[in-house]
């Protein structure tokens, strides 16, 4: 396991010296913003009095959240009451310093702010706006409030997910959020490229639902060219057998052998060489529709040895074959650490923390823990002063957002 | 349904002068220089004499895949020989007049192919040389074969997916090559955004196993924090409840209360706050206990009016809601519409060819179609002569291509 302190002294990421204002709440835009923090942009997250919700979801060990610490690593936190004038106005002199405002509001409640991408413009010309939303800034559901699973459900992807018997099926990580998310960082950092280039700022935007259409991969362009709808095949593969989970002694294996040559490779390996002629294996088609006796077949022989017999073997042998992990089997699987996917990372007052590590590797400017997660408005002191607030100013907003107590101001996706 | 006939005549985009060498096939690699491209970028996808494998995969349509087609609009094709010195030069040179090459070949193939990370260097200084694989560059499964149903079952993505019925379910969508080429898109654009700054180059890599592992959020950080590996509950939510899919009168229907006061909004819209003080309904915990009384007594509110009726109904009283939808469904939703998330692409010789719409949007840059989906080599002429071959030269490779035949070149993620 990877241990990392925070340590500003490291070499300067991708986004050094980009500073990023995140309105953003829960995940997608933390999400984000994570990513565009990882690769070295300053992130400044402005809080509501009460904090970003994910605050209080999930397990908290000694007051943090290992859920919202994941998500805001590398982000610096700033508490305002945007609901009082004092604050409003902090936060527009905080813009006014940024390279990039990201927010996941509904459409609409940005304008509301006055904070709309024509203000954000006047505020900082050459500003990049971010704002990701559920179904897009436009069109008839724009007012509906968004969710991840309402996406999941809308895109087709549940359609997608299960099997004939489960019915559509939600998938167990909140998948529209992540992939909005991602986007939403990948159009950012076109934008920076772009307005390095040419001093121009850009609106940027994603949505839950589109990032999900655009994973519709071969099940989609079926769609298109045929009319025919796919329907969820579960662990089979629509169009190639075998292919699947199957049951060694000890477990079960995914063995994923997509066209011809590696098919041959596999019946080879297992010593099935003989049924080459076998008019329910003589080709691909026919295998398909012999489906079942095909798997049964080639099971008749997995079962006889382990997991991590056929694992070797008919790797070797160039068929890819794996195993089927929980998270406890993932995070413990020598590849996954030898990738340092395992971080722990110190939280000075919280203890330890264990998250994900990078999925991004990058050979000059690596990705780093520089910042722990932040608790709630740590960094309001620095930033104000910054913005070149005295201490009693500074102490006036900290009293003011404290009184503001629960106020909400505005829903997230 | 958006029209899109290619257009070079229209705005540049954001990575406008940005030239990328493709070396990558199938899916994760082509996604991330398919978003490259869709940015603005400049894609040679450099193709054995065979192809890409993509091209006869999924249905065709006056010759052209419609799978391929959609992976690779915006893209220029260039056909060559690898295995032939004078193949090899051809695209030697071409690199040299590269900003990026992608691959996603397992890790060693480029080195023995002589196009390593330090060969890259030397031809052209800067260059982001970018790589997609199954594992990672390094580390104990490095040579194995990768396969997205590999990841899918390795990274714990599969046991979260699908219900205690159905056991570890393969997801129906590409889900770690698309996250992968998605991430890798990402750090491409992060490494020229630095390189733009600083005249650095950049090795910058993506893996189908962290991409997934990545994605992990609540569980993993659940997981972390307590020990506890999380299942897989289907349409439920593990610490939340009422919440899942519903039977209305005419369809099933998604509702999303992630909290408790839209809980309580989904109570009162429902005309079932009387149960408020209900000992099954009082806290989320009871209701989590109680999860089968609760979601009868709801859905026999729910199956008394339609799936639009409540759509309406629970989103306006702000209860994310929302139905389910095959890819039909989806492609004829006027939301989805109103995003252009569908596009009808003419394809010179193959007719019009309908795909997914941009999963991006910018206001001063969007994403266009510029180019259909090349056919296999149709660049060759065009990309050859720029790089200082004549007609003969060029004629001479084409054939050689044409010869080698059914040669491969490698094997990709």
């Amino acid at each position: 396991m990877k241990q990392a302190t925070s340590n500003t002294a490291q070499p300067p990421g991708q986004l050094e010296g980009v500073r990023v204002v995140d309105l953003s709440r829960i995940l997608s835009g933390p999400f984000c913003t994570m990513h565009l923090a990882d690769l070295g942009a300053e992130v400044i997250k402005v809080e509501p009095p009460e904090g970003d919700p994910i605050r209080q979801q999930g397990h908290s060990i000694e007051g943090l959240s290992w859920y919202f610490a994941a998500f805001n690593r590398n982000k610096r936190s700033v508490r305002l009451n945007l609901r009082s004038a004092e604050g409003m106005k902090a936060l527009r002199k905080l813009i006014a310093t940024a390279d990039v405002v990201v927010d996941n509001f509904r459409p609409g409640v940005m304008d509301k702010m006055g904070l709309g991408w024509d203000a954000l413009q006047a505020l900082k010309p050459g500003i990049i706006y971010t704002s990701i939303s559920g179904f897009g800034q436009t069109g008839p559901y724009v007012h509906r409030p968004a969710f991840d699973f309402i996406a999941q459900g809308m895109s087709g992807f549940m359609a997608l997910n299960g099997t004939r018997e489960s019915g559509p099926l939600r998938t167990g990580i909140p998948i529209s959020d992540l992939v909005a998310g991602t986007y939403a960082a990948l159009g950012t950092v076109a934008a920076l490229m772009r307005r390095d280039r040419t001093g121009r700022g850009e609106r940027v935007s994603a949505a839950l639902v589109d990032g999900l259409l655009s994973y519709g991969a071969f099940s989609s362009a079926h769609y298109f060219a045929t009319g025919e709808v796919p329907e969820a095949v579960g662990n089979d593969h629509s169009l190639v057998a075998p292919y699947g989970l199957f049951t060694a002694a000890d477990g079960e294996i995914t063995i994923a052998p997509s066209n011809e040559g590696v098919y041959n490779k596999l019946m080879k390996a297992l010593e099935l060489e003989h049924l080459k002629d076998d008019v329910h294996f003589q080709t691909n088609a026919a295998r398909v529709k012999n489906r079942t006796h095909v798997n049964a077949v080639i099971n008749e022989v997995v079962r006889t040895k382990t997991v991590s017999h056929w694992i070797d073997v008919l790797n070797a042998a160039g068929v890819p074959t794996g195993m089927v992990q929980d998270l406890a089997g993932a995070y413990a699987d020598p590849q996954v650490l030898s990738q340092d996917m395992l971080m722990e990372v110190e939280h000075p007052g919280h203890g330890k923390v264990k998250m994900t590590g990078f999925a991004l590797k990058f050979s000059e400017a690596p990705c780093q823990v520089r910042l722990p997660a932040p608790d709630l408005g740590s960094d309001n002191a620095s930033v104000l002063r910054e913005l070149g607030y005295g201490d009693a100013q500074i102490a006036a907003l900290a009293a003011d957002a404290e009184r503001a107590g629960h106020g909400a101001s505005g829903e997230a996706a």
